[in-house]
């Protein structure tokens, strides 16, 4: 169907009419784009060209693969290809059709919002995606994506893109930035600092990761010091290379300092593979705890993306590997975990700590407090799974109250899908104009306030929490 | 007050508008009833016929009981008998007066929406129960009460029930049940299969629920493997006799495989009488995954109640029984507690898992991103306390656009009071009629999808659960 | 902007002409104050005045400190002394206007709404607090604090208060409560005994507090038993001055029955100075039963507010003191840890346990059940953060279809700011009577039924819990 002017704002006629009034002042801005998951590679070529409309909008997209496989759709189906070298679709037409044929499953869901979104806004398709309309569909993706046009960096002129980070390794060596760079194109991508893989001890590969830290800082690492110091040149260089925030994730938000003899004691076990699940998960407390450090002395934005069961289902883990929209919430406790690193840099006005939940109990009775004190703590945007309408109206009415929106971060995207993008952040703009609304015909704010606010959710907070 | 025909749907007048057209269209389908607690025993006989107003609206409510008694009003004056044979109200129409005058408690909860239901559309009473009344009521109710066309039989027609599932010991010969079919009644009146009294080693009368399931089945239980087979046995047996599903009720949702030599030890301490309350709580959690795949083999769906701290209230329990309203809720973990059992299970195409919880801080953050991911798992409707406009309006925000309807069980009414089920299965339809509405006003849905998704929330998606 | 007669109403038409018609009948009725912590020497001087703005408004609210710190003002900026003798702003005007710049930090929030309402309703401004305005207002406000109409007292009478309770510790003298009984004036400031700086083995001075305890109570506490001798002597000397409550401060509602012999053990430990977290803790929750008996038999209804994190940021603390912004709720779990103290006096009549939350996750999952189930307890007003529309708006969601509206303990405004107190009191009753009119919009209600509960939550359930 066609998208609706006035999509996603309360039906009562005085609330949609301020909603359209502020949504008009902040519909045009540029997109900030802090933190995200889409490959520098689509930027490093003047000339990239996505391969299939399978490839571009079902495969690296884990919410989709995961609805799908829920209700019985084999990944092989979808052109998923397994590990082992398994038969799976290899004719992406056939896979989009099956696609197509299940699309009904996105009702009511963001996924379902944001494609109808890209389809109509990007590809300029009105028609509902089912088994009937799956060719057409693919026939005019496919020929429009042929077109220089939808070259990513084009597309990232048309969607106003003001600055772009992804997401890397510590271990990476940003040869897709530095061909960016290099290429004289002025659009910003910026890569992110992600240390998970060298930090958390218990990682797949940890021993290898370390040796390409060694290798790519020139640090010779034996010990918890020369980890510090090679963690530290990473950082450097990634600013030199234009990153503005660090990432973490972890399964919890636990912090611990630990003393420099028991860090290089546990580090040294991790070395020699003795080491427990439990130093693994103090060494990590103890590391958020030091990145919060570095951060403090060289400018990086801090991001805590916690409380994520990664890889719950071990058959899809084995088959296809990770990423497959197999991670799971769960419960997670700030007020004691985060006290030790908030104990030491909470009241450091150097550090800006954005903090990302996907336990919504977590809003009002810890992260709003917490971010409503703090001085470093700001509240990211709502989570993956509650990046969605009814998940920002969640936000909003749990959060603002407690810690105001000058104690939030503003919105991030999240995603790994380019296209969807602006999709994103048109449906932030129209849920938080929407939520200003209900406040002034509340008799809340007045509408210069709703205005100045709705300009700050939409591009002013992301670009002072990240000095974008 | 007289039922307002576009009651539970917003004031909103565009959204109203949409909520009554979609409701139009599910009205008056049928109801499909798969999972409750009506006896069995009201449709064995043709001409059964209920014993007095009391005993049939007051009394078998723990719903009612609770909220009486939290204000003050004495269980024995509201005709429940002590166990020890203290005096208690023989009179119902006293009893009756007494809830009468309290009825105002029940203002703008589900118990007041559901009598105000039964008393006009049943027996067509516009007044309001209160003091004044409540010999009018009783009258009235009485008076219909010796009518045929209110014995259960007609009451079943009436409203149009498709199948009716009720839930059964494992120990339960399903007497009432044969009665039924030999009637040559064409009521489809189902058991259901409940193990708990035998899985939980540390149930109430254990020992003697074992020697009943031995004599039942025929197969002397001394060991675990030959539990296993009577359990099996019986399984068939209920089969036999119409059952669709088996239903588990546990504190929590705890898994846990156990080695066979493992449970055959715990099971002999348990015989033994020498069973630790942990080995209770483990082989619970090893017989949720032995029921995992009795039921991936047999076809039952599964059902799991967990949650419930039950007869929190020791002096009710050794004053009155079980079931009279002191259950609680207590906090509950699904994303490890499942874990083993959706290793073993989740990806099986042939089980059909339902999970029920009383704790709606997981919804958003476990059970829908674990239905929108495991091909075996579905999301029960909103259970219990949370049977209610609320209740079912968080539901829908919190659980479908993470794991759209479609990994979702639809509805039950869950009921041990007959009368209320028409009104619990339109409560239900109005919910989600003016939900679906809220997503059309707001440009989420159209109007064909809408009406599509609310004939699978009535009856669609019941129906496929439980393969009716 | 000026206060709008229909703030904080649903925009949709029909629901806000029911909650102005429902308001109206409330809105005048005199404010039932049972909670909250405005100090009593306010009241015990006929002509006492407020010292200056900074000093009434923003001086005693944690609620804008905390939020002014997170933001980067320095407290010593905002006038607020350092323990340490540090030079700190000791102009008023200035702190005040560095207050005035950051008001727009509470757009959106309760602190906004409360202050907006006091500027306006008491103080006749209808500006916008910001840096041009700052010295308007408070030339404005000082002035007004230096006529006799903006005496407390004289408030008092404007505010239309009916009882105003105070909150004190078991070792306070009372001298300010008995400075007003002396006066002659009319005006009823209650005592409420506080006895966490005894209960609570592990507070800061807890010794010297127990000495203070036997010489106001005349008890020598050497022992167990003769300190719940003193804490009964006190309470019958805080009932003799006007107390109908006391109330009682925990981390967690944690409660055990210890032997008198484990009690007394324990307690002289706790004289040895040689006492582990785990006695300090199973004490308090020993002493919790023991209140709850002693309120079973002198009937102070017993209030218990747990939860909340105190003294989060230890540099806070040591800077400045207590009650800076820095306490920060944490999960809380009611089930299982009520258990004890509701098996001792849950289903005793004489017994009032009014019990708060920080964690919302509890209303629907074991607050309203519990309440909705033993006579002995009712459920609190939202606390702290959640005394807020919002706030409001989802505690009459989650709470009031399982326990209804008599099992809450209506409103209490819980303030240290004695002239929000108008603010807060409307805010609820704006809040309850548009919650009504959403039921009665929907045919849940009629308006005479909504009328008599807007009339209960405004005074009735407050008066009839705290026996006022």
């Amino acid at each position: 169907m066609p998208l609706h002017p006035d999509r996603l704002f309360s039906p009562e006629p005085s609330q949609r009419s301020v909603a359209r009034q502020l949504y008009a002042q902040v519909a045009e801005l540029p997109l900030v784009c802090p933190h995200g998951h889409v490959p520098p590679s689509l930027f490093a070529a003047p000339d990239y060209q996505f391969e299939s409309p399978l490839a571009l909008i079902v495969l690296p997209d884990h919410y989709l693969l995961r609805m799908l496989y829920s209700q019985g759709v084999a990944l092989e189906a979808l052109g998923v290809p397994p590990l082992d070298g398994a038969p799976y679709e290899r004719d992406p037409r056939r896979a989009w059709r099956r696609f197509a044929e299940h699309f009904y499953l996105f009702r009511g869901t963001p996924s379902g919002i944001w494609l109808s979104h890209v389809f109509e806004a990007i590809f300029g398709i009105q028609a509902r995606l089912n088994a009937q309309s799956a060719d057409l569909f693919y026939d005019q993706i496919a020929a429009r994506l042929a077109e220089p046009d939808f070259q990513p960096r084009r597309l990232y002129q048309r969607f106003k893109i003001e600055a772009l980070c992804t997401t890397d390794a510590a271990t990476d060596p940003l040869d897709q930035h530095a061909a960016i760079r290099q290429s004289g194109w002025d659009g910003r991508i910026l890569p992110t600092f992600r240390p998970d893989d060298v930090i958390n001890l218990d990682s797949a590969d940890w021993r290898a990761n370390i040796e390409r830290l060694s290798a790519l800082s020139g640090i010779d690492i034996g010990h918890y010091r020369t980890f510090i110091q090679a963690l530290e040149a990473r950082r450097d260089f990634f600013r030199a290379m234009g990153a503005v925030a660090s990432d973490h994730g972890a399964s919890s938000p636990y912090t611990e300092r630990l003393s420099e003899a028991e860090a290089e004691t546990i580090f040294q076990r991790a070395l020699r593979g003795s080491l427990s699940a439990d130093e693994a998960r103090r060494f990590t407390g103890h590391m958020l705890i030091e990145s919060a450090r570095m951060s403090a002395e060289d400018g990086l934005t801090m991001q805590l993306h916690v409380g994520s069961f990664r890889d719950h289902n071990p058959l899809l883990r084995r088959r296809f590997g990770r990423d497959k929209g197999a991670d799971i919430p769960q419960p997670t406790e700030f007020t004691r975990n985060l006290k030790p690193l908030l104990d030491a840099f909470g009241n450091d006005a150097r550090l800006t700590l954005v903090v990302f939940t996907l336990d919504e109990s977590t809003y009002a009775r810890e992260l709003a407090p917490l971010a409503g004190h703090y001085p470093a703590l700001r509240l990211g945007a709502p989570w993956w799974f509650h990046d969605s309408p009814n998940g920002m109206a969640r936000y909003f009415d749990q959060v603002m109250e407690t810690c105001g929106i000058y104690n939030t971060a503003g919105f991030n995207d999240d995603t790994r899908a380019f296209l969807s993008i602006p999709a994103r952040h048109d449906l932030w703009r129209r849920a938080a104009c929407n939520w200003l609304a209900g406040l002034v015909v509340r008799g809340i704010l007045d509408e210069a306030e709703a205005a100045e606010m709705a300009v700050e959710l939409a591009v002013g907070l992301a670009r002072r929490t990240y000095r974008l």
